[in-house]
């Protein structure tokens, strides 16, 4: 594959940041053993970021990652061992695994990624079979991804505390590729196996300004660790409760915390000599799949949205009303691939950043949102695997990807000291 | 790099072994996991193997491996996750490690193993100094490898119970990549940071034999595990002490030694229909560097030897005296490559395979030791990473090479289990 040609507006701050993390990492590797070795990393994870050429921030942390078909397959070696020290962490007992995907199955790239985490389980010597929540499926079926590689999902069936299939399989470890979007399943409520993620994790329960409010303690403590203002790798954001779209009730609430975050952005803007206009994001706080997102770039643009807009923002997957939103600090992406906007997307598995891709979309602008509802991206995974070349300069490809690996690793920490807030069982 | 051409014969029962191993690797997979939650993983090793078409078996076991060069480059990013695993299980808190190559500075192919470890190793985010046991060099040194990197050896500097550098480079880990053939330094004694591997496994303390027993212990269960012969990957060894080549003391006991496992091998070859003429490998049992090595085919071959081979046996690496060794079961080498005899070397980091390479050389017969001084070999490296393909054919390379790492790994099993029977503090 080709080194994707990156055409970033480089002379920037963003140059100045990668040096400043190249130069660093050691401080930055000891400092992720020491945060590793006191927070619970997730089992997986994906993080979107965006690299605006003055700044490279996450903007939302997949706790249910799909699209690890778009993963250089020269880089599964990595994923496996990564999966190997996941297990072993979680169960150096562990034989086999259930993996429940998401319930959709007509998706036929869906399926491929599904069938991509099977093969990586597979090969770190696990026996891996698909167990669904789809109360349509009642029988083993066979499915078609998008490659021809064919996978075989099959109902649950529970046992006491255990889940298992209808012939007896019977696995360590259910791990979940299904983010709950629509309620946690009485199905997977106490079990005695290892649940991966915790059903705390799911949509059902999770919201991205816990997760934002945990990334801005990572974010303070990072910066600290580099001398840089965190602001660089970090977007404002705020919460807003109350909504209700269809009625339009709670307009001006929002309204009012769109336009004090513009005048934040644009401050900030003024300090770094930024000409751009400031942007924010409204996304649902428990969405997923890029569903109840808005680009505002006025405080005007959340008041008297009309029907369409409105019903836009309401639901988000499987029919779950918005109530309540993140108002996130827009990143422009200045990132491009032959004329087309590029999103980098971060791939890892236990504490190991083990791939990643672009998700490149020649019909969206720098300043939306790139993970849209019947959105065609290609994905162009990362050809290089996430490690610094110190003797070549900051911006070339494997040093940029350093640099997006330790940035997705900063939300991964984040995630696991969100995972630790919200843990129904804390005490 | 092009697909190395192996000729193995493959058609007897190796294809059969590699089916079964390719069949059990959940199975496997899952008993490795046990085995390394009960028994400490050596940090590193290497694994010399020989692959006769009817066996394959380890002959060697390296704790302080060189040659780290000589593996595939795309692979790298296995070895730095291999690392960050290796260390942090050591030290979680470690910021830099010392590292203390061999004395000789004149090898430029293993000042290249040597730069390649330095990589490894600031890639897995940690200050890499190379401290030197050479008492020759005084002052910081820089070395030229064979690949034109530099390297920095410098004096070690003890304070107290801690290895330093002169300008206060303090270490918490101090690796190994010197074997210690001439003895247990005064310095590297009593030292309060991690140094790794311990020194019992230097040669000055190790010997083949006990990891030969411990391999037994090993190569009996897997055999169990996975219902095989033993014999098919398990080359039988013998033990035999006193002797003084120059004095041609205990040439009786040695050929009695020869004789008796002549008639072992060749009783197994009758019992498996195999037409070669059994051999076996008579080797310092403290030895390394392929120095004080004989192929013997007959017990008369080790009477009345003449003064020139009895001087090649009489001493190894650093003027080590022999007075012990290992008798074992030659393996004849059939892989080979463009008529060239070769010898895979598997390397592991932590419980990790993370490559490995071909020995080839087109002077020396298939019944003969590749690891000999002057020895001009090719390293191959392997093309692919050691993990199965289980929908192609046993003996395609990734399928291969999953067998190898099998093996290899056993061997590291043998030597944890080595080390903790050798250790001087154990209880």
């Amino acid at each position: 594959m080709a080194v994707p040609h990156l055409t970033t507006a480089l002379t920037g701050p963003l140059l100045e940041l990668e040096s400043r993390i190249l130069a660093a990492q050691p401080q930055i590797e000891h400092w992720f053993r020491s945060q590793w070795n006191a927070h619970a990393v997730p089992f997986y994870g994906s993080v979107d970021l965006r690299n605006s050429g003055f700044k490279l921030a996450p903007v939302d942390m997949n706790l249910f990652p799909g699209g690890f078909n778009n993963l250089n397959p020269d880089f599964t070696p990595l994923a496996v061992q990564a999966a190997q020290s996941a297990v072993e962490k979680v169960c150096p007992e562990a034989r086999s695994l259930l993996l429940i995907p998401e319930n959709h199955t007509r998706n036929t790239f869906y399926l491929q990624n599904v069938a991509t985490l099977v093969h990586i389980f597979e090969q770190a010597g696990l026996k891996v079979r698909l167990g669904t929540l789809n109360p349509q499926i009642t029988a083993p079926t066979e499915l078609v991804a998008a490659n021809g590689a064919l996978v075989t999902v099959e109902p649950i069936v529970r046992h006491g505390n255990r889940l298992t299939l209808a012939d007896g399989f019977n696995p360590c470890v259910v791990l979940l590729n299904n983010d709950l979007s629509s309620g946690l399943p009485e199905l997977l409520k106490g079990l005695e196996q290892h649940l991966l993620p915790p059903l705390h994790a799911g949509w059902a329960v999770r919201r991205k300004t816990n997760h934002f409010a945990a990334y801005d303690r990572v974010a303070d403590e990072f910066a600290r660790l580099i001398s840089i203002d965190p602001w660089l790798i970090n977007p404002y954001f705020a919460h807003c409760t109350g909504l209700d779209f269809h009625a339009r009730q709670g307009e001006d609430t929002l309204a009012e915390t769109v336009e004090t975050m513009l005048a934040k952005i644009a401050a900030k803007y003024r300090e770094y000599g930024i000409d751009q206009e400031p942007f924010v994001i409204v996304k649902a706080d428990a969405g997923t799949y890029g569903m109840g997102v808005m680009t505002v770039k006025h405080p005007d643009d959340v008041r008297g949205l009309n029907r369409k807009a409105r019903n836009k923002m309401a639901v988000v997957k499987e029919g779950l009303e918005v109530s309540e939103v993140i108002v996130q600090e827009g990143v422009y992406t200045f990132e491009s691939i032959e004329d087309a906007v590029a999103e980098p997307v971060v791939y890892m598995m236990d504490r190991f950043v083990i791939g990643g891709f672009y998700r490149v979309h020649t019909g969206r602008g720098v300043d939306e949102n790139l993970n849209a509802p019947g959105m065609q991206f290609l994905p162009l995974s990362f050809e290089t695997a996430c490690l610094p070349d110190r003797n070549a300069t900051p911006d070339c490809p494997p040093n940029r990807f350093y640099a997006y690996g330790v940035i997705a690793r900063l939300a991964l920490l984040a995630a696991a000291l969100e995972l630790e807030a919200t843990d129904p069982e804390r005490d």
